[in-house]
C-alpha cells in the first residue's frame, strides 16, 4: 500500500481511535491501529474487544492495502511530524513514513491477526442530534458506579420507547435521568445497558456542532455513527433496576433555589466537613424561606445561608456533598426544584425550566 | 483586626504567596499565611525559611491587626468565595470570613510564632526590566541539577559585573548562560547562587508586561521586588564552577541550522532511540550541507536529514536527546550556530541573532 496524506488528517484519525486501543498486554495485536487504504480515503480502526472505533480521513491512495501500526509509537511520531505532505508505505509489514527528506520505518503487525469490527446485520436504527445526546451523556454518566461487583451499574440504561430516548445511570446511591424526543415512526423499542467508558468516549468524540447521530442495535452490540466516526460497543448483560419504581411521585417539601448559590454553598461547606474517613456529609436545614448549612470541624465552622422559596414542610436532611456537587455542576438551568420528604426519603432535583432531566439522591442517616 | 476586601484581591494575594508555604510538617506555623492589615492595605506573607514571599493588596481597613490563617484551607475557601465584598475579622486567633449572609470561622495560628521575613539592611541594589529577567530565567533554569549531592548545582549563578548581569546554570552535563545589560553607575559587583526553586517561582510570578525589578543583596540573602511582590531567598553557599574556563574559545566545525527543523528532527529521533535503561542517545552526522540523524531500535528505524550550512570539518557526535531538546525549546531565534570540535569536545549553541545567550552540552561517548 502507498498513500499521500496531510499530517492533520493522520493526527485527527489517531486521536479518534486511540482510546479504543487496548491498554492491557494480553493480545499484542490489540496495541495496534489498523490502517486501510481504499479508494480515496484511509480507514483507521482500533479495538480492545469491548469497544471498537473506526474513523475515515481523506488521502490520495496510490496503491490500496492494509497495515497495522504500533498505536503508541505511531501516534507519538504523527504528533511530531512536520506540517507537510506525508507518505505512508507498507512492504512486508514494515511501514515507511516519509516527510521532507527524512523517513521513519516502523515494524508493523500482521493485519490478518487484527479482529474485525462487526458490521451489524439488520440492525434497529434511530437518529437524533449529536448535541442533544452529548448533553444527555454529560448529565447522567457521572452517576454510574466506578467499581462495582454488579456490572449493570457500570453502565447507563439507554431506552427507546415510542418517541422518547432515555439515559439512566445509577450507582445505587443516586440516579440521573435524562429524556429527549426521537423520531420513531415505526414505534420500535430498544433497551440496553451501555458501558460508561463507551459513553464517555462518545462524549469526547462528539463535537459541539449539530450533526446527525445514528444509533444501531442488534443483539448484544450497539453502534454509534456520527461525522466520520463509527463506534461499536458491547452491551452490558443483566437487568437494570426498575428506575420508575424508585422515583417518588409525591413529596412533602418543595424548595425552589438557585443552582449556583446552592452549588457554591455546598462546595464551601464541604471544605469544612471532610472527616478523617474521607466521608463528606453536610446537613441541610430548610425552614421558612431560608436554606442553612451548618458544619463544625476541627478546623473551624461554617454557616451558609441562602434564600429559597419553600413550599410544604420544613426539613432537616443530610447528604454526601459530592453527590450534590456532581449534579449541580451539570444542570444547565439557573433554578431547580429540590423535592424532599423528611430526612429518610430521597431528594429529587428537577431543573425549573427543563422537564427532561431529573436527579435523585439518597440521604445519609446521621446520628 | 477587621477589613473589607474583594474576592479577587484575596485570591491574587493567596496565589502570590502560596508557593512559599512550607510543604513539610516540621513547624506548624509555616503552614500558615500571615495577613497584616495596616493603613489601606493587606500584606500577605508566607515562608518555608528558604524562601519568603510578601504581597500587598488593597483593602478597606476598619481595624488594623495581624493574623495567621491555615494556608491550604484558607486558599481553598477563597477560591470558592462569591464575587462580592468579603469581610475578614480576627478575634482571639479565630478568623471570621463573612460574605452575603454566610460566614466561615477558621482556627488561626498565633502571629507571634510567625518568623519575620528579613528586611535587608544596607543592601546592594540593582534594577532591570522584568521581561528581560524573565527570559533569562526561562533560558537557563532548566539546566540546574534536580537532585545533586553538591548544592551549588541546584541553583543558578547570578553575577553582576560592571554593566552586565549574568545567569549561569549547569548540572555538569550542560551549561546555559545568559547575559544582559544592567545600569551600574557605581560599578558594584555581586555574585551569588540562587536556588532554582526561587528562580522558578520568580518566573511564575513575573507578568509578561514590562515592570521594574529590583534586586537587593546582602550577605547570604537576596531580595527581588516587582509589582506588589517582595520575595526573599537564601543564597546557596559554595563555589560555583569557573564557567569561563569551560566554554571553548575555538571550534573545528560551525553548523548554521534552523532551530525548529533541528528540534523536530531530534524529537522524532528520540522516539526511536529510547533504550531500556531510559537513556536516549542520538547520533548526529554533519557532512557537506547536510545534518543526518540515523537511529535503529527494536521498533524500527529513522533517518532524519536537514539542510544546514557547514563551515569547517565534517563531524559525527552523539548527545543525550533531552539535553538538546531542552535548549532548542527555549531559544527564541530561528537559526543557531552549533559549534563542534570532534566527537569528544562539548557542543556550543549560539543563537544567530542574539549574542547574549549560549548553551554548552557535553557529548556522549558511544562505542
Amino acid at each position: 500500500m502507498k498513500i499521500f496524506c496531510s499530517k492533520d488528517a493522520l493526527l485527527s484519525a489517531v486521536n479518534a481511535v486511540q482510546k479504543a486501543v487496548s491498554s492491557k498486554n494480553t493480545l499484542p495485536i490489540l496495541q495496534g491501529i489498523l490502517i486501510k487504504a481504499e479508494q480515496q480515503s484511509l480507514q483507521f480502526a482500533a479495538t480492545d474487544l469491548e469497544m471498537g472505533i473506526r474513523c475515515e480521513v481523506p488521502a490520495q491512495v496510490i496503491e490500496e492495502g492494509i497495515m497495522v501500526v504500533p498505536a503508541k509509537l505511531f501516534s507519538e511520531v504523527v504528533r511530531k511530524l512536520p506540517d507537510t505532505t506525508i507518505t505512508l508505505e507498507e512492504r512486508d509489514k514494515a511501514i515507511t513514513i516519509c516527510y521532507n527528506q527524512s523517513e521513519i520505518i516502523l515494524n508493523g503487525y500482521d493485519p490478518e491477526e487484527f479482529p474485525l469490527l462487526p458490521d451489524l446485520l439488520d440492525p434497529i436504527s434511530f437518529t437524533l442530534t449529536t448535541t442533544v445526546f452529548k448533553n444527555m451523556i454529560r448529565q447522567t454518566v457521572f452517576a454510574c458506579a466506578v467499581e462495582e461487583n454488579r456490572p449493570v451499574f457500570n453502565g447507563s440504561l439507554l431506552q427507546i420507547e415510542s418517541s422518547s430516548i432515555r439515559l439512566v445511570a445509577t450507582d445505587t446511591h443516586r440516579l440521573a435521568y435524562s429524556i429527549a424526543e426521537i423520531p420513531n415512526p415505526e414505534e420500535l423499542n430498544f433497551s440496553g445497558i451501555i458501558p460508561s467508558k463507551t459513553l464517555s468516549e462518545i462524549y469526547r468524540l462528539l463535537r459541539d456542532e449539530d450533526e446527525i447521530l445514528t444509533i444501531n442495535f442488534s443483539n448484544n452490540q450497539v453502534v454509534f455513527k456520527f461525522g466520520s466516526i463509527y463506534l461499536v460497543s458491547r452491551l452490558i448483560e443483566g437487568q437494570f433496576p426498575n428506575f420508575k419504581q424508585v422515583i417518588p411521585q409525591t413529596c412533602e417539601t418543595k424548595v425552589n433555589l438557585s443552582v449556583r448559590s446552592f452549588l457554591e454553598a455546598v462546595e464551601r461547606a464541604s471544605l469544612l466537613s471532610r472527616d478523617k474517613s474521607g466521608a463528606n456529609i453536610i446537613r441541610i436545614n430548610v425552614e421558612e424561606n431560608e436554606l442553612r448549612i451548618d458544619q463544625t470541624s476541627e478546623f473551624g465552622k461554617i454557616s451558609e445561608q441562602i434564600n429559597v422559596e419553600l413550599e410544604g414542610k420544613s426539613v432537616m436532611i443530610a447528604f454526601n456533598a459530592k453527590f450534590l456537587i456532581d449534579a449541580l455542576k451539570v444542570i444547565n438551568s439557573e433554578q431547580i426544584i429540590f423535592e424532599l420528604s423528611g430526612p429518610f426519603s430521597p431528594g429529587v432535583m428537577r431543573p425549573l425550566d427543563d422537564p427532561n432531566y431529573l436527579y435523585l439522591v439518597l440521604p445519609v442517616r446521621t446520628s
